[in-house]
């Protein structure tokens, strides 16, 4: 797994998909989906990766995930009315840190891709915590990675 | 003008504020100010400071600013009810394109930092347009570099 | 057509229905789906009615529908993750005004109501104006009641 | 006090003020305030009443302010950029219930009222438990009617 060489912006890079729905009040003045909904789109996606990798881990008890870095490209406008799909997948996954990768597509057009870091931790301080092993196997496997150490 | 060197959780970095408040709708189920929340805070103090720059130019009429890359690092929590006040400055200027570097702040503390790459654009086709040297001198003047040459 | 008759909890006092779904940004920090999500949600089915029954109407260009008065019953909780349905129907229609009547449903559950009040009117100047014939024939198909005379 | 005899569109029916600041985010593709923004400011105002009168009220903790019915009336378009203060004060206060009169201002244009219904309730099942006379006082005292039986 090397996260340089993915290519975000095809679908085939991912294997996990979230649906979300362009909505009206997305829409800025200028009538493009504005640039917070892209964020919002992915969220969707990354909250619905790891609630299904393992149930309850985005519920903010005792640990969570805290995100600490986002970065995303904006690729294409949005259009309203639509439905986007978020495709979510795991670039790097350390000892408490998991880097996704994410792609934003309007039917077969990626729109915006994103790298964001995220660090399971306690909620209450923020301070980090090894990701258990079975979560962090459920979460490559939800990837499509499966495990590995082949890089 | 180096972007490299320049410290964005520093408030004098900043000569150019924006200040805009936590709403109850800014927050999460884990009751912590949502991430997609501080893109809007970094979207409120953009807007100020391009319309500031030079008015009408939010407004999307044939030209407009399209943001095409946001990096965004999460270094503290925030809270409710407050104010957060929102720190622009320029830390490129090119022939179309203008990043913008800005720092989140809650009192004294930063709780976010920003790089976000824009480009002066048609708006209806998205092909960028050289920025007008008016509105460049009007950029820098706001962001507190005047026009330099000395990098 | 009898507006106070109408059962909005109803399923089948709908015909018309739209779908959106619960994000994780409609939370609030108690964990429910937060209120102003549910004005979301009734903005969702309007915009996609109205759009409906008459491309274009939404779009603010000269004439555009126009809020005047919301009402809003909150019945149940919503969750995340979901999704939501939202049945819009005229309950009333006159010269320049046309009232909504809404329910949104989690399943066979009602968990909200509303009736709102919009206006066909001058988007500059908010000045009603009478609701076109032709427009009229498709908001009355499109909500299921016919044309009628017998109210 | 009388419900019915209230002004909600005349700044001096309101004691308890609260501010908040219209976001590009808040426009839609019109170039308008969004419907939905007001009902965020209305939260914004009655989140700030009730856990000014009574700390900790809005936090969802065992007890909590669950809104069951909320009537808006849009009276002028909002502009961006802008402050808005929301008047928010009782109306009728019940066992359980407590009715807020609110009013959105730019300046001293009215731009919308709004009645709203809310019930003291436990958070998880949803069940009406009784206003503790304490905290009853403390919303009349912020309201400006202090106790009263004068009607």
């Amino acid at each position: 797994m090397n996260a340089q060489s993915l290519d975000l912006t095809a679908k085939d890079t991912f294997r996990y998909w979230t649906d979300d729905l362009v909505r009206f009040a997305d829409l800025d003045r200028v009538g493009h989906v504005n640039n917070v909904a892209f964020a919002v789109y992915l969220e969707t996606g990354r909250v619905d990766f790891f609630e299904h990798a393992w149930p309850g881990s985005t519920e903010g008890k005792s640990t969570g995930w805290v995100i600490v870095r986002m970065e995303l490209d904006f690729r294409a406008q949005g259009h309203f009315p639509n439905k986007v799909r978020i495709g979510t997948r795991i670039t790097r996954i350390g000892r408490s840190s998991c880097t996704l990768g994410q792609g934003i597509f309007l039917g077969d057009t990626c729109i915006a891709t994103s790298n964001s870091v995220t660090v399971w931790a306690n909620t209450d301080d923020g301070v980090a915590v090894p990701i258990p092993d079975d979560m962090r196997a459920a979460l490559l496997a939800l990837s499509g990675d499966g495990p590995r150490g082949n890089g």
